[in-house]
């Protein structure tokens, strides 16, 4: 690729292009106080768009955190909903908190358990996001496959690994580097390089 | 945001998910050979990928060059047709050939003239791509609002102007940011910061 863009306009681009939004603010400053992580506002902004081209009917995530993710996800949604799985009770009561301070919870499903095997009571998923334990991404998508509808989309996040994807030393590393290799071949795949790397894959 | 990758970060991107294709390829060249600027093929892959997310009938391109960007959408076409106009005659039958090559005509119209003007006579575009002469962005989108379709993407190319774009001495920059300004706040919109920065934006 030719460019490569320093923080000047990154930062011009972020500040340009983030949904405004007094829940995500405070979801963020949540997250802060609490080292949580979560995805950044700019990755935040590209789910939200992609949902809106998409319209998807049924979005499902696997590892929501406290919902930061999902979200940017309810809010781009006109009819569908997406279902906030992870496996901690707290984060998901801590979602619906915020979910029900958006006015967004008629839009959600919220689950407590193991992510991958939550998700396969779901048929037709239009839109899978992967956000669960590294290791899993490939598990996830294999297992799941039968359960996306005929044009689904899959994202994931931290495909780049905070920059040390080629690494030779670091198991997560090697693993996520089979799963981008295995979403390339088995379907349309680009990684956008913001944030910790966004896959977006289409089947 | 909060990481910028390397080259070879960005590498491994772009030599994992290019679309492959022997007509691209040598499009590329001749692009190169003739100083002929194109989209990098990272956006390319980017095109194609929001194409078949999108699922559009109609595509219209404003400043089609030689018609490498059209041919990206043209593969992920399933029943719609992309527009290609130039000014240049011979560029569009250099399109018209590398199209007749790849087997993808029948997806096509090819255009020669002003791109603004032709394109007014298309209604319900439902993706608008524009690379055409960068003080035009804004003219361009706003002469053509009323004929996008009720969800259309508007795509456009060279936002971030060579990484250029925040200079206050060029007038170019000036008012490509003047129309990502608009953009802004008229659409849900986010760039895409690769290639030369790739604007895409939802009604």
């Amino acid at each position: 690729m030719s460019a490569i863009f320093g923080k000047e306009i990154l930062d011009y681009i972020y500040n340009l292009f983030s949904l405004e939004d007094e829940v995500l603010k405070e979801m963020e400053r949540f997250g802060k106080e609490n080292d949580f992580p979560i995805i950044d506002r700019y990755s935040g902004s590209f789910l939200n768009l992609i949902t809106k081209i998409k319209k998807p009917e049924l979005v499902v995530e696997l590892g929501s955190g406290f919902g930061y993710s999902a979200y940017y996800f309810a809010k781009a949604l006109e009819n569908g909903k997406v279902v906030l799985i992870d496996y901690q009770e707290r984060n998901i009561e801590r979602a619906r908190y915020f979910f029900e301070k958006g006015g967004l919870t008629d839009k959600a499903e919220f689950r407590v358990g193991d992510a991958v095997e939550i998700a396969k009571e779901y048929k037709d998923i239009d839109i899978l996001f992967l956000d669960l334990e590294k290791l899993r991404y490939l598990e996830a998508v294999k297992t799941l496959e039968e359960n996306l509808s005929e044009d689904a989309i899959i994202i994931a996040d931290n495909v780049l690994w905070h920059g040390n994807i080629l690494s030779e030393t670091d198991r997560k590393a090697e693993r996520l580097r089979e799963f981008n290799s295995y979403m390339s071949e088995r379907y349309r795949s680009i990684i956008i390089p913001v944030g910790d790397g966004l896959l977006l894959s289409v089947k």
